[in-house]
């Protein structure tokens, strides 16, 4: 029931961005699919249409189950302020601005010659394009400044340091961090942009990655989509979507704080790959370090992409047809203990690195779970160290927060965290 | 007839990325509209369709004349071999895979399991997303190492330096330039990622600039769109396109050297925006930098978007209602004696700029035209010394490129080039 590392989709499958997006396309064209989407979550299509809205007010936050679009914010922000009734108040803004976005409306005053207009200007007229916000906040946000220490969530916890990391400390981590989506880079840039100007004098802007995804539309009759390592991605999600539970795996299981019921904790990795050195695999070589042909998709102990892999298939040397490393192998529930999380991926690309001169791109990975100890660090403990693909990757980048509860209609970000 | 800085449109318009898309649509809309598109270039409608594509042969390149997509990838390459043969077999395979990749083609053999893939597979099943190549060389090929100094075009001159400039030399320049642009960023993500592993050997990745543009669709009832400082951009492009003239203004007149008959020079600067600072000001003194209304879009003249900017009127203290140092006075036609280039503009951003805090983010301004020394110079040092707007930017990167005619079916650029 498990899968982790961003790039791949583990053997069983597991609920990726464009798992999620697969299975929406499959539900539409009538096939039944269990518990894909969650009575918590929407059901909003993912298109391009920039109309399109995701509900804002829920049980759940928007963002976790509802569809993902094709371009992903992650922001992060540092309270610069000791006043934690200035962060309540700021908390608050960000929801009704938020709010509006996610309806396509601007914000505040933009017609009084003599101030700058609370409104940026640069959405305006671009529609809603199916923008989400997701909150969460991080580990260092419940220390003694603001008196949240008594309201620290269960499992909210530094991640430990894994085998292959190489992070930069100024891109990762934040106190309050933002995950923005939608079908539109200058609307998710509007977003970022204003909740930062909102938050002028209380939080500083620490790092903002872009990600984007596929920007074809999808459909039913459209083929998986890949990564960026020319692989298919999301092959085997439909069918592990009619057992997945979110209430199980995703959504937080106590309400300790209260405002976690129903709430997910975010895992985000950014996670640069060393694409010339796996460009220099020969075919067969990349086949069996993700355990899939390259072309087809198809498990290496089958024929069609949607043949389930067969972990026990040996060959007439009796080696593993899926080789021991492969990172389907690796990846899959037998192999984690049963362990699922939801994942939104999306590629990126920063140019050229100018100390290497190779392309600095890779996989803006993000998860939600209910126990990120549990689920998270076990898996990437796992695929750290026995994954053959964990070669090719450098984590980069690092952040953990506890994403709380939706709000109800006409409840605030901040009001709910210092209740 | 002219007009320059990348985020907003001149008082009588010019030939803007949105422009063009504008007046695209309302030619399908029925409405007479000159030499938009001239015969040149093909007249495919933008979309966000995957299955579009844009004729790769021609008498002139793609990428000038043809309508922007949404995505952009401005890709600058070092030659590293001083083998002019090696350069020429290199420029022939890059078209035969540029030609492949705008057909939606994966290229070269990708099933021998003992060699590495010759297409690295990321954009399979994506389709060609209207993707064009539009290549270009900079002054620096033209000196020793290739045979090439009496093929230097007769306009390709370095640019000079320019009031505001603060460019980053790694990130500027290059002796092979490659524009793509198409509907999806993991399209030409694997263009540009399929020339750097063409070329190895032959060619080292300079930079890679990557921007975005509107990604909803267009159609003609829709609003201009605005750029990142909240203003309307290619409000007025209609007018001027219908008087404007690619065969004066962007292809070159003289066939010196002769590949360059019916090609173009292609500047592009990126530029940085300080948004913070733009933000700060007030809604009237932001209207009179740029010289219109922000919502509507109107000149300060006027009352409606598309009103003709009246630069004389005065107001009742005999002020000029357009201040004298707004944006679109200083870029109108009149001021810049008559000067038109072609505009191709996208956004960027690059994330937090850790040195200042702030987004890093602004235009990444592309324009043609036949004479770089008397269109781009001549406008860009009046604007730079001139226009309020530039106080808000700073240009960090440059390149200045002759782009060769277009090729007819079977011509390669190698060929094209050392003929």
């Amino acid at each position: 029931m498990t899968s982790y590392p961003p790039p791949m989709d583990s053997p069983a499958g597991d609920l990726s961005r464009r798992g999620l997006l697969r299975g929406v396309g499959l539900l539409a064209a009538g096939v039944a699919a269990g518990s894909v989407i969650t009575p918590h979550a929407t059901s909003s299509t993912p298109s391009a249409d920039p109309r399109g809205t995701v509900p804002f007010f829920g049980v759940n936050q928007a963002g976790i189950a509802t569809p993902p679009p094709d371009h992903f914010i992650l922001a992060a922000f540092d309270v610069t302020t000791s006043d934690a009734s200035l962060l309540r108040s700021m908390l608050n803004d960000w929801t009704d601005a938020a709010h509006a976005m996610s309806l396509g409306r601007t914000i505040g005053e933009t017609n009084n010659p003599y101030r700058p207009p609370v409104d940026s200007g640069e959405a305006d007229g671009l529609g809603p394009a199916n923008l989400t916000f997701t909150i969460g906040y991080g580990p260092s946000l419940f220390d003694e400044r603001f008196g949240l220490a008594s309201q620290r969530p269960l499992s909210l916890q530094e991640l430990p340091p894994f085998v292959g990391d190489n992070l930069n400390p100024l891109e990762s981590d934040g106190d309050v961090v933002m995950q923005i989506c939608s079908d539109d880079p200058q609307v998710n840039f509007h977003a970022a942009h204003t909740l930062a100007r909102l938050g002028e004098g209380v939080v500083s802007v620490r790092y903002m990655h872009i990600g984007f995804g596929r920007t074809s539309a999808v459909t039913a009759d459209q083929e998986t989509t890949r990564n960026l390592l020319g692989f298919k991605d999301g092959t085997n999600n439909l069918q592990v979507n009619r057992e997945a539970n979110f209430d199980h795996h995703v959504w937080v299981a106590n309400d300790q704080p209260s405002w976690m019921a129903h709430g997910s904790y975010l895992v985000s990795r950014k996670i640069r790959v060393n694409l010339e050195l796996w460009s220099a695999n020969s075919l067969d070589t990349q086949e069996a370090i993700i355990g899939r042909a390259k072309k087809s998709g198809a498990p290496l102990s089958g024929t069609l992409e949607h043949d389930t892999p067969d972990l026990k298939a040996q060959d007439a040397r009796r080696n593993y047809v899926i080789p021991s490393d492969a990172h389907i192998r690796v990846a899959a529930p037998s192999q984690n203990g049963g362990r699922v999380i939801l994942r939104r991926g999306f590629g990126f690309v920063d140019g050229i690195d100018q100390t290497t001169g190779q392309i600095a791109c890779g996989l803006h990975f993000v998860c939600f779970q209910r126990d990120p100890q549990d689920q998270f660090v076990s898996i990437q403990q796992n695929l750290a160290v026995n994954d053959a693909l964990m070669r090719y990757m450098s984590h980069e980048a690092s952040v953990v927060v506890a994403c709380p509860g939706g709000l109800h209609v006409g409840q605030r970000w901040g009001n709910q965290l210092f209740a």
